[in-house]
C-alpha cells in the first residue's frame, strides 16, 4: 500500500463512529474531511427540506457539492413519487439536480426486477409511484387503485382469480389498501418463485392528533400472511449501495451519507461502508446519540454517526 | 405434602413433555391419565369439526366427558362469533353444550375490559362477534363494517375526527380491513391510556389456491404504525388461565389442553401449565413433534406435547 492510500483510508476513517460535533473542528479539519469524499448521499425530508419548504441553507450547499464536482444523489424511501416527480419537486425549490440525481424506492425496484430480466407481471400493492417506474422499464403491473370487498369474504375469494402470469409482488406505500389486497398478495406469494420486494419498512409518519401508518405497517401485514420476508429496497437496506456500485462505480469509502434518521440513515451508511453525517433538523439529535454511546445494544452502537451538525447549511461556510 | 398429593402431583406430570403415544400404553395407564384431570379444554377446527363436519367419534368423547363430571371448554382463537353463535353450530353438530362451555376470544376481550370496570368507548376492528360480546357487557363501540378511503389521502386524515371517549381499540379479524382503519387505530394508540387489545395472532388461513390473512396480519400492521405491542387474548397467551383460573375454579394441573397446532394449543398447554394432547387431525402430526424433539432452540423444544393420538376419537374406548 503506497502513502496517497494509506492517507486517504486514514481520513476516510477518521471520525468513525465517533460523533464529532462540526462545529468542534477547526476550518482545515473540515476541509480535510470534505476532501475526503467524493460522493454525497442524502435523505430528503428533515435534511434539505421539510415538507414543501427548504431548510436553510441547505440548498446553497447542496447546489455547492455538484458545483465543486461531487457525486450528488439525493435517496429517499418514499415509494409515493417517480424520479421525475421528485425532480420536479427538487427544481422548482431551487435544487440544481436531475432524474439521475434522484435514487427513490420505486426507481430500486423497478431496476432490481429489470437487472434479473424479469419478464412476468408484478402484481403491485402502492400507487403511480411505483408503476410508472415499472412502465419505464417495460414491466407490466395489475392491483393498483382501491379493491375493497364487494360483498363478503367468501364470494371475494371466490371471484379471485389469480393471474398467473404475475411473477412478483411489490409491497409500498398504498393509502388503498385493504384485507382483499392483502389476501391477492398473500395468495401470490404461496409460490415461492414469486419474487417479493418491500420499497421499504418506516413504520409511520407522526402528525398532531394523527398518526399516518408507514410502509412498514403494510409490508408487516403482507409478510404476516405470506409467511415470507421482502427484499427491501430502502434505507437501511444495502441494496441501495449495490447500485450505487453498479451504475454509478461510486466508492464505498470515499462516499458520505446524509442523514436525519440514525436508524435509517445512519444505519445505512453502516450497512454499505459510507461516511455519516447526522444533521438535527429532523428526528435524532446530539442527546439521541449520546444515549445510543451509552447502550449496551452493539445494534443500537450502529446508529452512531461520525460527524453531526446543527443543520446542513452550517456546511456553507466550508465550500 | 400427604402421599394423595403426591400421587396426584406424579400422575399429572407423568407424561410431561414425552410425545407419548396413547397407542403405546395400556388401558390401566390410559384411565390412569383420564383420572389425572378434571378440566378438559380443547380447540375446534381440526380436532371435534373440520369447518362443519364432525371429526370421527369426537361428538361422543366430547360428550362422553360432559356425562363423566368433566369440567369442558371449547377454546377458540375466532373472533368472528359470539359465544351463542359458537353455541349454535355445536348444537347443530350434536355437541351436548351450552354458552358456558365456550372461551371465545371476542368473550375473552370484553371480559378483560369488564373486569377493568372499563366504561369508555372501545374503536374495534373486526366484526359482530366482538361487538356482541362487547354489548353483552354494557361496553359502547365504534368503527365496525367498511371503512375505506374516500376521496384523497389529506382528506381523510383532515375528516377524521377522533372521538375523546374512545378509550380501547380492539383487533379482531376484519375482513373490511383498510388503511383509514390503520390510520384511526394507530391515531387513538398514540395516547398511552388507550388500552390496546389483540383477539389472536394465528397468521393466515390456507386454502386451495388461495392464502386467507388471519388476525395476526391486521395485528401486526397496527403494532407497527401504533408502535405498541397489544395484550393478546387468544392462545397461546396465558390470559385465558386466568378467566378460568378465576371464573371457574380451574386447577391447571388438572387440567388437559387438547388440540391440533403446537404453536398456539400445546403451547398454551405449557404456558398454563396443563397436560397436553396433540390430536393428528388438524395442522400438526407425530413427525412434526419429532422435529420439534430435535431443535436445539427451547421455545420450540416447548410445543412437545405430552400425548399424542391419530383423532380424538381414540379415547372413546376408555371413556
Amino acid at each position: 500500500m503506497n502513502i496517497s492510500r494509506i492517507v486517504i483510508r486514514h481520513l476516510s476513517t477518521m471520525y468513525k463512529d465517533s460523533a464529532t460535533n462540526l462545529a468542534s473542528l477547526k476550518p482545515i479539519e473540515i476541509k480535510t474531511w470534505l476532501d475526503s469524499f467524493d460522493t454525497v448521499l442524502t435523505d430528503c425530508d428533515g435534511v434539505i427540506w421539510v415538507e414543501n419548504e427548504p431548510l436553510p441553507l441547505a440548498t446553497a450547499v447542496i447546489n455547492k457539492f455538484i458545483e465543486n464536482g461531487k457525486k450528488l444523489f439525493f435517496v429517499t424511501n418514499n415509494s409515493t413519487k417517480t424520479r421525475s416527480e421528485f425532480v420536479a419537486k427538487a427544481v422548482e425549490l431551487g435544487f440544481n439536480v436531475d432524474v439521475d440525481n434522484i435514487i427513490s424506492t420505486a426507481y430500486l425496484a423497478a431496476q432490481y426486477l429489470k437487472a434479473k430480466n424479469f419478464n412476468k407481471k408484478v402484481y403491485v400493492i402502492g400507487t403511480t409511484g411505483i408503476t410508472k417506474e415499472l412502465e419505464a422499464v417495460g414491466i407490466r403491473h395489475i392491483g393498483i387503485g382501491a379493491d375493497n370487498l364487494q360483498g363478503t369474504l367468501t364470494e371475494a375469494v371466490r371471484n379471485f382469480n389469480p393471474d398467473p402470469d404475475v411473477g412478483a409482488v411489490i409491497v409500498g406505500f398504498d393509502e388503498h389498501f385493504s384485507f382483499v389486497k392483502m389476501m391477492k398478495a398473500a395468495s401470490y406469494l404461496n409460490d415461492p418463485e414469486v419474487i417479493f420486494i418491500g420499497t421499504n419498512t418506516d413504520e409511520r409518519f407522526p402528525r398532531p392528533d394523527r398518526v399516518i401508518p408507514g410502509t412498514g405497517s403494510i409490508v408487516n401485514a403482507v409478510t404476516t400472511c405470506a409467511e415470507r420476508t421482502p427484499t427491501v429496497m430502502g434505507k437501511p437496506n444495502k441494496y441501495i449501495c449495490d447500485i450505487l456500485e453498479q451504475q454509478y462505480m461510486i466508492n464505498p469509502e470515499r462516499t458520505l451519507m446524509i442523514g436525519d434518521r440514525c436508524n435509517t440513515d445512519v444505519l445505512l451508511g453502516k450497512n454499505c461502508g459510507f461516511q455519516t453525517l447526522l444533521v438535527e433538523t429532523g428526528i435524532h439529535n446530539a442527546i439521541d446519540v449520546e444515549k445510543f454511546s451509552r447502550s449496551d445494544d452493539s445494534e443500537i452502537k450502529r446508529m452512531i454517526p461520525d460527524i453531526y451538525c446543527s443543520k446542513l447549511g452550517d456546511l456553507l461556510d466550508h465550500l
